[in-house]
């Protein structure tokens, strides 16, 4: 399958990259995981060029990552640096793939792309993972399904009101206004509540919300799977800053291109020292995104068998399907110009 | 794989099929079943159009069902009625295939071909089950096997001497005298044993049973794969009526080439009211079917791989194997017209 | 898969094989290994010719083997000998492939191809086996990988330093002196440690070694896939028979392509009653196999997908592979040979 390679995508909390290797497959490809003594990720095909033994299962040696089955050492950058047999020679071809990372917000991020082209200024920003003003549980979910159908279900709320029942309203479906549009290769998918109930969810950090207040999910998918959520609800014609905000953020990396890495935290800006509350919404939440949205976007794919592409299989369209539609045209035509500039740089190359 | 199509499959027993949907697997495609209020029963195509949702995952609303993830709304007739979001225009290809379904004798049969042929009084006739002289016990098996398999067990019960020991009589296999012929596309495999022992499982029904009885074990193939079994036992050249009659249907409908829905039921004319009877029965047949019957279909299955034809691979053939034989062809025959039938009206249509 | 066939393979131990059919997968085929009266084992193909019923569900009447689903028996030798049904008439295609098998050092041994080529005297000499002066324990793994995978970790021993600490010497990896040479067909890979540290593992058999003594790992690979190994310690100097001999034989069966019948012996001519030491050694030995070779060759499996060769994914290869190496060579030109044979056969007939 094809992958928009030249960008970033999430592939771990920051906290299960340790000294002790990790392996994970991330676009298809097994990667080994671990940092080094000045505390720098690294990640490296995970399959020893010698006999394809997983490096994972190997350990460190100082910075080198040393092959469990024949002792062959690595550096960080995949360099073979040392063969403890015969002439100890090292064979040219004694080298893996790296990966360029980058750790922020609490996530590691690996370019899959060209090296050369990796530049961290290229990273989503996810301000509210920073701000002290906000609070935020993180969670994961593996999810066996084509990313691009967590994207559909992100970019199309409308599913809210039937799958997720603790997260509507009393006013139902028809009471919200979205909004559809683009901005450059970013979509919007917005829905406004004026004047409407309070969740129960809401008021859960919210204790002394108002009876009715103005509510706004709004979503905005940047390639290749970033979905960053503007979620609150302020009183009635009250500024936002005065309501309750919980951003969210959901990023979305394929394992393979029938299973996805879903790494997703949701903010708050009220009660930030209520462990007992945190606890209480990670809870809430995970249930809702493991019980409900997961077996679901998982069901679709067995319908779906081993096609990748629900267009291909010809859905019926509704509008509320308008957003996540651009978003997959933006991706397909981000790769196909990738892949035509690759055949282009080969071209000029031969 | 092709099967027949215009004909009728016993698909559930009547109790399973309520409010609540349920998934089945039919001849390769996956159905939903559900009752409406009326009490009539219904099947779908278990997947919404717009995003291949399983609509068994949904409820009723009212005799509409609705699906889980956006909430479209489907009649029985697998009309989109409702579609809540945009301008809330229901999109002509919003339907999905319905299947006609009769009820009878506690089965819900599915016709799996046109709509407009299917005709009730082409559901095999069972009368027992509808006789108050007799009382029946029924039972299911998911046999990981095709069909045909199933039927060829059916059909040669000379495998009774060496697989069910409960069930053979002293003086062995050949003591048996056979008939094997057909009539139209039925096809007959008679197992007669005048003036010999009674076996021990016709005794637990018949106690005072006589040491010796004519017994008869009589097996007819219906088309697709509809098994009568006219079972029982009487005095010494006494007429049939005045002894244990104990006539059984074994209903075998494709879930996928290689697996099978097992329904069976089987009756007797005495001691109707002994329910206690009926218990041991029912765990003594279902022991049989699930200990000796399906464990060995399902190695003939995993010795033919993905092949669902036996006579693909050249069974070395025998003479108790005519009556299977005779109906692979006829079925084969059946399918065959069936499918030149549908080229013609293509042809015409064009 | 191409395998040599006219050779004996390891496919049991003695005592599994008994009046009870026993299926195990050979070479791709599924066999039913059982024993006649007279005490001789007896391998036939294990699906019936009339329905495909595995034989090894049957049981033996006298000496033939009875399949359970139509109770057709079969002599040793693959011929059936009795139809229980219609006028008894056997056909000629009832018949199934039998396999010579010999008996010796405690295995049964399978003769794979042409039955008329099968000589006894070309089973391997596993001396040790069959002398007083030895002890041993056998012991046996599945492994999920392709056998030249496991041949390739055999002949390969510098893989002990890291994957078996406890087998480890102080020195390390590079105070053996290693000598490789083929034979015939016949390849040496040969591990020398003169005046070094004795292993903790030989000192459980050996309780008053020196400190010091001149060690060997000499391992001998010979077609298809049967490594004899002269392990042991001396002292310094000293003769080989006054110190520890632990010679060990490796037999690699393959079941499949993807998978292998590993059976071992390892003796010891030391505390040869120690019955303690024996179960101690076998569970020492065992945890080695299971829990560091098993799982790492099975992860290369992964690692190769369906893909058995591993040559044809172009590894790195370094000074040590020179001896599997060469022995994937001799095996391969064996293989070659032989269907060279079989083709000019085939000419030369028609």
């Amino acid at each position: 399958m094809s992958y928009l390679r030249n960008t970033w995508y999430a592939v771990a909390h920051s906290h299960e990259v340790t000294e002790t290797p990790m392996r994970r497959v991330i676009l298809d490809e097994a990667i080994v995981f671990y940092r080094v003594g000045s505390g720098a990720p690294a990640a490296l095909f995970d399959r020893c060029p010698h006999r394809f033994a997983p490096l994972s299962k190997g350990k460190l040696i100082g910075d080198e990552l040393q092959c469990i089955y024949h002792g062959l050492q690595f550096d960080r950058w995949g360099a073979c640096v040392l063969n403890p047999h015969g002439n100890k020679a090292i064979p040219q071809a004694a080298r893996v793939r790296s990966y360029p990372l980058e750790e922020r917000y609490g996530y590691v991020w690996l370019w899959a792309g060209e090296a050369e082209r990796a530049d961290p200024t290229l990273i989503p920003k996810i301000d509210f993972l920073d701000d002290p003003k906000f609070t935020s549980i993180q969670g994961y979910l593996a999810v066996d399904a084509n990313y691009q159908l967590v994207v559909d279900n992100l970019l199309d709320l409308s599913h809210v009101e039937y799958l997720h029942p603790m997260f509507t309203r009393k006013e139902g479906v028809d009471s919200h206004k979205t909004e559809f549009f683009s901005e450059g290769d970013a979509v919007f998918a917005n829905r406004l509540k004026p004047n409407s109930s309070v969740t129960a969810l809401a008021r859960m950090s919210w204790a002394d919300a108002p009876e009715k207040g103005d509510g706004r999910a709004n979503m905005r998918w940047t390639p290749p799977s970033v979905l960053t959520f503007d979620l609150g609800v302020t009183g009635v014609g009250a500024p936002i800053e005065e309501g309750l905000c919980t951003p969210a953020v959901h990023l979305l990396t394929p394992e393979t291109s029938l299973t996805t890495h879903y790494f997703w935290s949701q903010a708050r800006n009220m009660k930030l020292d209520d462990r007992d509350l945190t606890e209480r919404l990670r809870i809430a939440l995970n249930r809702v995104f493991v019980e409900e949205d997961k077996p679901i976007v998982e069901a679709q794919q067995q319908e779906m068998g081993n096609e990748t592409d629900i267009m291909a299989l010809h859905p019926v369209l509704l509008n509320p399907d308008i957003p996540a539609t651009r978003a997959r045209r933006i991706l397909a035509r981000l790769i196909e110009e990738e892949s035509a500039a690759a055949a282009r740089t080969t071209s000029l190359a031969s």
